[in-house]
């Protein structure tokens, strides 16, 4: 048995997150199920951030151990070949031992994108959260900055089982993003908004709820020192309710050393 | 009775195309169930490109008579609160008397998107063809510029029943597009290439025909001569397979005289 490590990329609209359940369409199903059938064996996935239901992710990490008697790169080929249209595999590479895609993760960094625009655009909206009202930009990317260090975040998330909810957050931008509708010249570009947020682990809804937050913040309804009160203040009742799914895309994980087991 | 002028934008995946049918998902029914719901009355909806099966729009315009009391951006809101999250109406306003969406337009412009990559992206795949071989853009652009002026084109697709198959084409271009997760610094831009074709009117499936064999010149297995020899064919047999309809999108629908009926 070799273990194995790929990136995922999904479009999470039709799935009830990645973890697996039973009865229901889930990302870590579907890859598993892709396993089984090419290997003939049980074969358990790892994901590196269990995203939430109708999450996406262009860069998640899974690992697994498998026993494939041909080269690797046919194995991504044939994992294509028999996962559904919204899921790939991006690439698949042997794994130093123990690698662990969640536990040898040094960070995580998602996106969320915000179309901020009094118009409805299904073409924008499947990955993006439309705010209809106007933002105050400098006054999210001051609060946004106040999140960067090692912070008690339970204001904004529950933590797994046993563990506690200090994250150590590394970088937590606004800026402006493509807009998929904006290539022609006379396109009217619309105002396409990404917040970008890394950090060592986070905390279930985490991501969501300090979108949420900060777009009172933006829209006034929020000092900055408001914000930065409720920052601190381990309360999850302070936080405004979390972003919706759409919005979120897990974009990249970190692993040092290779994501070799540390010593 | 008024006659009212809309812009709709809309995700064609899960419909039948434009046009109602029987039984089937379309855009024409929901947007005439909307209509009926907030007029009490049978309303009768006009596209100016009756977009196939799974085809997009950002810029499809209807026409339709309804009688509505209340102001006309009471009827855009009343009606992007009963349409489906796929379907939006982007602005309505009263036509000049005689306005037909499909009669009075002047042109229509299609886009249609390629990602040429080798790798899968569920994010990106659900607006755009992905081409795996790589493509002769220069063969591509010359080839396309044949197509611009006025020529019978039955080669590419066929006539609404007792018209022509003669249409003008006034430009066809290739174009570097958007890449939707190339917002961040470090994203992996993958080549996403936009088609961008526009003329007065055009013969069904005419634009995924196009695609389709100019494909074949970008990938070599047609010279630019041999493509001129389709295009003046008139013989759809030897046109390639209609690209598939997830590229595509109807752009924008143009109006002279402001959509007046021509005296």
């Amino acid at each position: 048995m070799v273990t194995y490590r790929a990136h995922v990329e999904y479009d999470g609209t039709r799935y009830n997150g990645f973890q697996i359940q039973a009865d229901k369409p889930t990302i870590q199903g579907e890859l598993e199920r892709s396993l089984a059938q090419l290997t003939q064996q049980s074969v358990r996935v790892t994901g590196a951030g269990r995203t939430d239901s109708g999450v996406h992710a262009h860069g998640q990490v899974i690992s697994f151990k498998a026993a494939w008697s041909h080269a690797v790169s046919e194995l991504q080929r044939a994992m294509n070949a028999t996962l559904p249209d919204d899921i790939a595999v991006r690439d698949v590479a042997v794994a130093p031992e123990g690698f662990h895609a969640r536990f040898s993760a040094s960070s995580r960094e998602y996106v969320y994108r915000i179309l901020n625009s009094a118009q409805r655009s299904p073409l924008r909206e499947r990955y993006a959260w439309r705010v209809e009202t106007p933002l105050a930009m400098e006054r999210m990317a001051e609060a946004s900055g106040l999140l960067v260090g090692r912070h008690d975040l339970a204001a904004f998330g529950q933590p797994p089982v046993g563990t506690n909810t200090t994250r150590n957050v590394l970088r937590a931008v606004w800026a402006s993003a493509a807009d998929v509708l904006a290539d022609l010249p006379e396109a009217e570009a619309q105002p396409m908004l990404a917040f970008r947020i890394e950090a060592n682990a986070f905390l279930r809804g985490m991501v969501r709820r300090i979108v949420g937050t900060l777009l009172q913040v933006g829209q006034q309804h929020l000092s900055v020192a408001e914000w930065q009160d409720i920052l601190l203040s381990r309360d999850i009742s302070r936080a405004a309710a979390p972003a919706p799914a759409q919005g979120l895309c897990l974009w990249r994980v970190r692993y040092e050393h290779g994501g070799a087991p540390e010593e």
